[in-house]
């Protein structure tokens, strides 16, 4: 199978020589083209620009940093729009907000083209493993078609619907995450606070009904005051917002979501807001038991 | 190794029969004795009162059904204060609050016995498993004699310093496991509501960083509006509110906690207190988006 | 002082009315302009098009129902922006997010004249009796102008600043309004459950240290069960919703407001979006105490 | 009309000269004696004990520091129960906990007396101004041969049934209070943050629908960082706690008090415990916006 593949930061360029370790046909293309370089090492063609990706493959998946990048490859000149049309597919595995998809997707229909949005969860480590989780949406014939390059991608795939639904299912798992965080550091708070250790507390939860692979990374450095910031808190903070809309537009009634949701806002206000999420621990720290009863 | 066992609920059956397959000698004791003959029949001897165990036997551990149970066992004619004394030991493995837990103690060290608190997490199958987390805390020298049961009894034991600490470790735990369960419940009522699978929502919590046996467990039987008890939802409640009042003492400020506990009361207010503590779910549900915007 | 008015709704006509019965020469406007009669009645002058009074008149106030009109009074054929320069000032009283505010100010000193968003505090019957509380917003020259207007339209009017501080002011009160009636609803929902009467709860609060007015005039139609829409639910939600967006954008973590728009959105949700937003009440009222512990 | 007295405190002394002045022919005690020298020179008799003042009296008002010495007043050698009987009858205004009001209650019951607790809103000057509210219940016929007495010493009376009822009137209140001095803290926060002034804040409040006399009161030395304890926010907070699980006793949920609760308790753990409960303002003010979005 033959595909063109955008974007080749840390991300991207795990996917792609996973791809082309698993004897897919890959062209590459890259803002800084020398990038280029180590997946042509492994096997790749390169193309000079996203319009000759496109004209080339049948299939284009693209994975960029942010949303202007994603709507860069695509809008701009030389861009994928410039060759999509009848018969060939475009999947875009960046993590875009709903808004950002729509509009990629209706230019891509537009020209006769096929569009998938494909967001991931899962970080550096699980692209290079082919591990990711993939969250799809749009052309259900393209995603049909894409399952073979997502086998190797990523260890499961969704097909979650009408396009907007891979961005909102994100939001929904990681505004579960915040409100576990906030849990946990509530949670070694008082164990701190009460006489307990909260090692021991993680270790206990370690061993229980809910354990989880979360608790067990971000537990011990929590103690350690160390938030390197993996997802910093101010993004953790954003989706939580962007969850509560989802939830108001609905009439949804969160309020433990809205609980957590301040106290991100109140680690933002601490400055803590480009570390890890889990700084919202230290929101609880507090002067230490000065106003026991 | 010697022991008496006071006690055999569902529990206290299994964990001593799990002591009976790993060699200890065991001498058994229980209110109704006709329940003994089970484990006469893999080797332990009738003790007729808790005092008769405890003449009988160095190290005693009880597992009763609540603290009025545990209370009784010690204190009533016949009970273990009539016979314990210097050179014994007495491990309640019950599930108690610290105050009785204190009471227990006093009693025995009185009496110049040593006494340990052990309340387990984990319910029938662990127990069957030797699978149990045991939360120790009181007698150091007591605890360090009892480890080669621990080690039958539990995968894992923990010693947690003072008379108190068992039961205090049990409610951060739990409150943790409440405020997770109205994450959960609010995830479940968002997807739902936002044109998402609810299902597909626990298909993706599952392979991702806060999978954990709990979400795999209670998801599916929410979904499906079943709330089998396992551990009833005003017991839950208690926990958290007996947890926010620890927090209150040492001026911890738990605000998602707080709402969790809200949440449960809510669900309380709505005839749910008897249900599984999953119940909570339906709080959530609401007239289902009648009030979109 | 000669002044143009535009849009005679139960607002406006009430405000033409008190300037003219003040000795204000008052040219008028409104899109159905048969409504202009009973101010004629009272000595005001006609203009034809927003045009025209803003040609006539070197202060031209308006006051529209809601942002769509406001902005088409300014940008359609025949409106405000067509005669408004150097030396002319236009001053809007209507109720409109920054956004819409900050749209017309541009437009209109663009032209050289100068703007004040002025929205107020306050409905039909302090329109009537001139005891609005006017939130001013912009050009200072403007504001001190207009004065002696402001003095017969409302008890009190204040300068804010920049423009769009007028609507940040009205959505601070607004949410500290939505948290009030929470806390009464609560507090309401509490004695009714606790063999405590809720009318002399009213009776006690109306004599201590937080009575005021809101808590008077509800209060006894809440326990009626009576919500007729003064406000609606769905708009102090939704001002609940742009003060916490507002608190986002600056990092201020208020815990209260943010339950108190959770409970709102629940009553959305149970339908009751269209009734008074002191029908809040009935989210609190659950299944009455079967609950009890 | 004639009472006995018993507590000279900054209340119970201005209790008792409004009484005096009133006609009542009065009877008072103290524990130091001394200071009943003061009513002496209104005209007041003193009596040695409780006892005496009992048995001299028809009716005898109590009005104590707390409840050990409420307790004290009754239960010690020379106590009110000494003297207390049929066609007695007792009357403490002493703020105290529904069981110290109960047992105080049963006691004097049992030896054919009639009791009535009936604290009071209000403090030092409402006490002398005769404008305290009174919250009064227990015995219907004693508190109706009271009312001549109530009506010198409140504005308002209030007989509200079963012996502690007036306790939980008084929680019910300062819950609210409770709640709504965080609205106003997050308002006055929210402003701050946004570019508004806070004291034009307090300004706009004091001319709306929720003007109240606490705003206009804590407002000004809010903003001043002022927090002389009226009434100190650890009794607050305790407050809040105790209406709290007065709403978990009757399964009634209240996420927006629960939030103020932890709002208080975040106040505590960070020293602010024995400054006025306004002091919670302070919890708000973080490090000022260096989080901006």
């Amino acid at each position: 199978m033959e595909v063109g593949f955008l974007g080749l930061g840390i991300m991207g360029k795990a996917m792609a020589a996973n791809l082309l370790r698993h004897g897919f046909r890959v062209t590459v293309w890259n803002r800084t083209l020398s990038k280029c370089q180590e997946l042509v090492a492994l096997g790749a063609a390169v193309g000079e620009t996203p319009a000759a990706v496109v004209a080339k493959c049948r299939y284009t998946i693209a994975m960029l940093s942010d949303p202007s990048a994603a709507l860069s490859v695509v809008f701009d000149k030389d861009g994928v729009l410039e060759q999509i049309g009848e018969g060939k597919g475009y999947v875009d595995m960046s993590t875009v907000d709903a808004a950002t998809s729509c509009k990629i997707s209706e230019a891509i229909k537009q020209k006769g083209g096929a569009f998938v949005e494909a967001p991931v969860s899962g970080s550096k480590k699980p692209a290079e493993d082919g591990q990711l989780v993939i969250l799809a949406a749009g052309d259900k014939v393209l995603y049909d078609d894409m399952v073979p390059a997502f086998d190797v991608l990523g260890k499961k795939s969704f097909f979650l619907g009408e396009i907007g639904n891979g961005a909102k299912m994100k939001l929904v798992v990681n505004m579960i995450m915040g409100s576990m965080m906030n849990a946990l550091s509530e949670g070694l708070s008082l164990a701190d606070n009460s006489g307990l250790s909260p090692q021991t507390l993680l270790d206990v939860l370690d061993l229980g009904a809910i354990a989880n692979p979360m608790f067990k990374l971000k537990g011990p450095s929590m103690l350690q005051g160390s938030y390197n910031p993996a997802f910093p808190l101010k993004h953790q903070q954003k989706d939580m917002r962007l969850a509560l809309a989802l939830g108001d537009e609905n009439a949804v009634s969160m309020p433990v979501a809205a609980a957590s949701n301040e106290a991100f806002k109140k680690a933002r206000s601490l400055g803590l807001g480009d570390l890890d999420f889990s700084a919202v621990y230290e929101v609880l720290k507090g002067a230490g038991g000065s106003g026991k009863a």
